[in-house]
């Protein structure tokens, strides 16, 4: 299959940001071809004439399963939230709900132009499936943690699953994660480092999220969370931390010439009262920032569009400081940093000969947000989802013309995720 | 004209926060029935079956001229804004241009929900006229100041407009304003006092707002721009401050139990390096908190929707405090207090029977919203253009089902803004 989308302003994410009116060939799921009028025999052809072409977006950290807990953060700090509301109702989700709720997310990522992403929820063959009849990109982790007492049960349950998928799907990897260190213990800490050298595997923890994880950490081990990673090791692997909101000046240096990333929530941050990452001294120090909406519950979407906005304001005003960051460095969070940040960047995250085709095309001639002065500020602050068109991953086309492609009645999964919400009662 | 909005969910914003399914009767300019299954003759019905029905946004602090401007601001803290790029700018336009400026800006407005403005730019009749043929409900006031010289014409020609205009459009009323203590001298700044006090008009003055601002008026008068206006006597006058960002404890002190309002203008004082107003304290010592947009120079769009969302989390965020402030407040915010802030709230701010039918009407059953567990979190967090329907102002509906019910023509108004934007150079 060849697709050939003609005449858009492709803004690249390449090496010398390269923004400039091209024809691509998308040959299969590749990038085959990209430049001036391309004139070969194609099996369809998409008119990008005044449109602008982006590589997809990457969220690096959301749980898919999350979809039907949107708005249910208000006014709860992250322990209330996650004692007292969250884990109690996801005790009652059964696997074929996780499967509804991951196809809802995935559904609002194609519609918001994202194109992969990370999800960190329960391991259960459902919950992937959906994933794949998504057909999105994703970085799969089953989250784990020992608190309960069931920490090898979820080990064997996400061994079982990487080795019964690992192979089967191109857009699907695998990253082993923990869920944080202050639910696990140190023992259990050191296994899934193991398990995670063993296999070659992104290690992924949710760190210094918010102060009280800090004095739990600090009152246990005397230590910072990055002091403590540093000790496990986690810092020699291959490390995804999501949040990094209370990461310090010391830690920072821990953290420096390490193949570590950091996966930023700013919406999630502020909603459960968290704070602001100090995501320009990561950059400062050559620290990988990416993106991450967090779930709905506490993201309240998965339009990473919305949050982009949030990464680029929050660092000017909090530091008052409007040259501290500028928006084509949060466009590269999105994307490129994105897919180095999960180990994809030789496939994704700009848009390159010989990378996969994961494409959004953007309208942006709409009268509200007319004219374009500076389009990649543009694209950063005042995208809606009404500007986001089309949607391309590995290839094929999920959205086109804001109509989604996807075989999925729209009904059917409103009227089974009402159900769910009807069994696990008010939330 | 009678318009049945039959069977819509209504968010009232009304003394007792009523949120019901409700028929709104609708003659001529105001709301004359609510309640249950209306049954009498009307000219129009709107279904509204599984719709959320909303009071009117309200805007307290923008520039409708600066719709041009947009993207502008990136990188540049507010003086280097102002100086180096927007007044030069500035001083190229025409009152013409102004013309097609703000028809471009009310056209955003109505798109996206907001019904009342309160707009402070250049005074020149073309101005007022787009607001007029928009058919939006705006407090005008030009904006005054006299570092250039210029301060007596300046306001004359508000005198004049205000005489020409003050009678002849029921949607338009009008304010006097000072740009702010930093571009005007202390004689004028009460002589523009003693203007609004002869006239019985609202005072507006861009206050506080960066903390060279509060270093420039420290140096001149020793004092902070509250005590500054305190001594001036404006906290004795119906008084709208725009900004607030740098209001101090010793100041709440002098604007309690005042008629003093404050525009809380979040994504404008982010972008410029401005810091986050403590709006929390005002709210706690009940001063009237409203909402502004600012320009879209350095406000990046007049979408009050995304700009509420900020407010919301902001405080949750900065004050790292989840419980600070609730969803339904910052909805307040857009509509009720300001409506009291611009004293027009014996008229709009809510949706109750004697008032002017100023309405929106929201679909929230887009599948990537859904969902709706917590309305009013998602009307706050998750509202993007494609929810917003219908916009109703005065009895008039100015965009139904999407579409503008404008007699503008749009190509027309693109080609009029790119041959503005040639004509000033590079932006």
């Amino acid at each position: 299959m060849k697709i050939l989308i003609k005449n858009g302003l492709v803004v690249t994410i390449n090496k010398n940001d390269e923004i400039k009116k091209m024809d691509i060939l998308i040959e299969d799921d590749e990038i085959k071809f990209l430049g001036d009028n391309y004139n070969g025999n194609v099996d369809k052809v998409i008119d990008a004439t005044n449109k602008v072409i982006l590589p997809g977006l990457i969220n690096t950290h959301t749980h898919l399963g999350m979809s039907i807990f949107r708005g249910t953060s208000d006014g709860l700090s992250l322990m209330n939230w996650l004692n007292n509301k969250i884990w109690p109702l996801e005790d009652k989700l059964t696997p074929k709900d996780v499967y509804y709720n991951n196809l809802l997310s995935c559904i609002e990522m194609i519609k918001t132009g994202t194109t992969t992403c990370c999800d960190m929820y329960f391991g259960v063959t459902e919950g992937i499936n959906a994933i794949i009849n998504s057909k999105i990109r994703c970085v799969y982790t089953r989250c784990l943690m020992d608190n309960d007492g069931l920490g090898d049960e979820k080990i064997k349950e996400f061994l079982d699953l990487y080795n019964n998928y690992k192979d089967k799907n191109p857009l699907l990897t695998f990253s082993a994660s923990v869920h944080s260190m202050y639910t696990c213990s140190y023992e259990y800490l050191k296994k899934v480092k193991k398990l995670a050298d063993e296999n070659n595997l992104l290690l992924n923890i949710h760190c210094a999220e918010n102060i009280e994880e800090i004095n739990t950490i600090k009152e246990k081990y005397n230590k910072t969370p990055i002091q403590l990673l540093d000790e496990l090791g986690y810092l020699q692997s291959k490390l995804l931390l999501a949040h990094g909101t209370y990461i310090t000046d010391e830690d920072i240096k821990l953290l420096k010439n390490k193949n570590v990333s950091i996966a930023h929530n700013p919406i999630s941050n502020l909603n459960l009262g968290c704070g602001i990452a100090p995501i320009s001294k990561f950059v400062k120090n050559n620290i990988n920032v990416s993106i991450g909406t967090d779930g709905q519950g506490s993201g309240n979407n998965l339009n990473l569009f919305n949050h982009i906005g949030y990464v680029d304001l929050l660092q000017k005003g909090f530091n008052k400081d409007a040259q501290i960051i500028e928006s084509y460095d949060v466009l590269k969070m999105a994307t490129i940093n994105g897919a180095k940040a999960l180990g994809l960047d030789n496939l994704v995250g700009s848009i390159e000969v010989g990378k996969k085709a994961d494409i959004i095309i953007l309208d942006m001639n709409n009268i509200e947000i007319f004219p374009t002065n500076n389009l990649i500020f543009d694209i950063v602050h005042n995208i809606s989802i009404n500007n986001i068109e089309t949607t391309i991953i590995n290839g094929n086309i999920l959205m086109e013309n804001h109509k989604l492609l996807l075989d999925v009645n729209i009904d059917d999964l409103k009227e089974n995720i009402n159900n769910i919400l009807k069994k696990i009662g008010e939330i």
